[in-house]
């Protein structure tokens, strides 16, 4: 997804007109924020996906139209040893977003309920946030108020998520997800991953790929999950991040959580976070809005084959409709490129025949 | 190896008396060239010590002493399937430093060698650097003179290793690689690596382990031959970077070297820069140094089994001896560290039969 044009968020979360002037402070935690994702109970969570390969069809949640055609097409051609077009295992290197492209981001970034969670879990420890304006719009749902102190919320969200060891952190979110539901299905949020995105997934592990998420949100939210939801462990993860500074205390050696952004992985800081994680450039990425533009860019300027994807959110009877005129996650400029180089943009009302998994029992 | 203590490498370097007092740029950008490390002919390097498990004893080159049998029990404790000690093998993270860890770091660390080398390589693209007192010092080997102009070193250093793209530079790598041989030797470079921890990385990995290097070196200096000489792909080598950044060049998608430290990866940055790029706290971790202190600390901080090694240089017979008095690479902290703890030293003269592989014919 793609963030900085989110930054009327707090309207959006509550459902009222907000103003949408934010400072730089706000357009950078926004990256935290808005661009972050995912949900799940870590105890029912959806499955890997490799189980979806038992079929005979690897991917049949897609319907037999171009995109999966593509796709299959490609992977042959890189696969194949022979093929003028042949990368060997070890450079099948294969990213994807996160919000919006492997899970729902609509109608507010599952990472974004999160860390507004922990404004109000952390209260208890901050007395002297009664009287803070920003803290007393977000209890009481009032979005001009919260409008009105978006500085002092950013603030708030800051310090709630922070002060704490990265292993008190990660508890926090396994707890979150554990019990967290999205209010409109009432399924845990991470049973609104796509399912045709699980079995692609696995399919391209089947075929020797490295699958790498590459996400505007903070790996910290992440990594609890993705290894059981998407196969993806938490070493394939990229996002951005806050600062953490290493210390003994009481002479155990911990990471400690600072209010500090380290960086954003978003737009152009996609490809900067692929060569920082990686080092080797990818050969599939697959995206679903304009932060993920340049991602797919620096994919297709390799030097050789490679395949790009949009998801394209058309679905609004199944999930969510957007594009060019949404506020948040924006599939504008990246739809242009997609048009002019070929890219494969994947209409999710006519190519994926089912959208989540089948709610667990 | 640990860099901080290395500032007086102009002296070293060329083998007179120089100041040892540096600035607080000097002292970051020491990191990048003191911390770094290996060298290697990418045509004719040394083997991934995939080959040395052919033996019977997948570690041929330990002596049958104390730190191996210390290794053997390890491995075989958290992979026996049933051990109360068991550790399944996603979790199986073994971290290595690289400068005196798997290859040697004296006389002078090989990527200080390359960066002056870049300095002189570039020198033709800069005829106003003909009047830098820096620049006639080093190609003059004067160095009182360089002392006294360690800043200007520095600009000069920082400004022949940026403003080309990450592609242009990992071939400027391996181009060097392939031509520098060690003064001494006259080897490669890259041969120049322990033989035993070639066996040691293989007996991992063939035990389910996922080997890094955590280095205070450039990721942008290792990656180039880390997979050829070490089998670790350059997504597993984490180390100290420049900022780069993203940009189209004429239409084409490039990261560009900017003259600025993104990242120090040594002392407390080791721990930090598992943390962002594992996501997981290592199981095994292998230093030489204080530099790698903390790495072993945080290591040895996990909730289950660990094992924390150090390479003692005491053997200037076959390689070099330095330890609590070394200006460079100072084992002193972490080496009281061990004997408190209980961490396994290993002494170069005592526990290796050998030092570096057989030179290729």
């Amino acid at each position: 997804m793609e963030c900085f044009a989110s930054r009327d968020w707090v309207r959006r979360a509550f459902g009222r007109a907000g103003r949408a002037s934010v400072g730089a402070t706000f357009a950078l935690y926004c990256a935290l924020m808005l661009t972050s994702a995912l949900t799940l109970t870590m105890s029912g969570c959806a499955s890997t996906g490799a189980t979806q390969t038992a079929s005979a069809d690897p991917l049949p949640s897609w319907n037999d139209s171009a995109p999966k055609h593509a796709i299959e097409k490609f992977v042959a051609d890189v696969t194949h040893d022979g093929s003028p077009n042949y990368v060997p295992p070890e450079q099948r290197i294969a990213v994807f977003d996160n919000d919006g492209t492997l899970w729902s981001e609509q109608p507010m970034p599952v990472q974004l309920v999160f860390l507004l969670d922990q404004v109000k879990a952390q209260a208890p420890n901050h007395p002297e946030w009664k009287s803070n304006p920003a803290y007393k719009a977000l209890v009481d749902h009032d979005a001009s108020a919260l409008a009105a102190h978006q500085k002092q919320l950013l603030q708030l969200i800051a310090l709630a998520n922070s002060g704490m060891t990265t292993d008190e952190y990660d508890q926090t979110v396994r707890d979150w997800l554990a019990s967290a539901r999205d209010p409109k299905t009432h399924r845990p949020y991470t049973e609104l991953v796509y399912q045709p995105q699980l079995e692609l997934l696995a399919y391209l592990r089947a075929n020797g790929f490295k699958t790498y998420i590459v996400s505007g949100g903070t790996i910290e939210f992440m990594r609890p999950w993705t290894e059981k939801v998407y196969g993806i462990p938490p070493e394939q993860v990229i996002g951005s991040s806050q600062v953490v500074k290493y210390e003994l205390r009481d002479g155990k050696p911990v990471l400690l959580r600072m209010p500090k952004l380290d960086f954003v992985n978003d737009g152009a800081g996609k490809p900067v976070g692929i060569y920082r994680n990686i080092g080797r450039r990818p050969i599939l990425a697959f995206g679903n809005s304009d932060g993920d533009l340049q991602m797919l860019e620096y994919t297709a300027g390799g030097s050789g084959e490679s395949l790009e994807l949009l998801v394209h959110h058309d679905d609004a009877a199944r999930e969510f409709a957007y594009d060019r005129d949404s506020r948040m996650a924006k599939l504008d400029k990246a739809w242009d490129e997609a048009l002019a180089h070929g890219w494969t943009v994947v209409s999710m009302k006519s190519d994926w025949n089912t959208v989540y998994p089948a709610a667990k029992q």
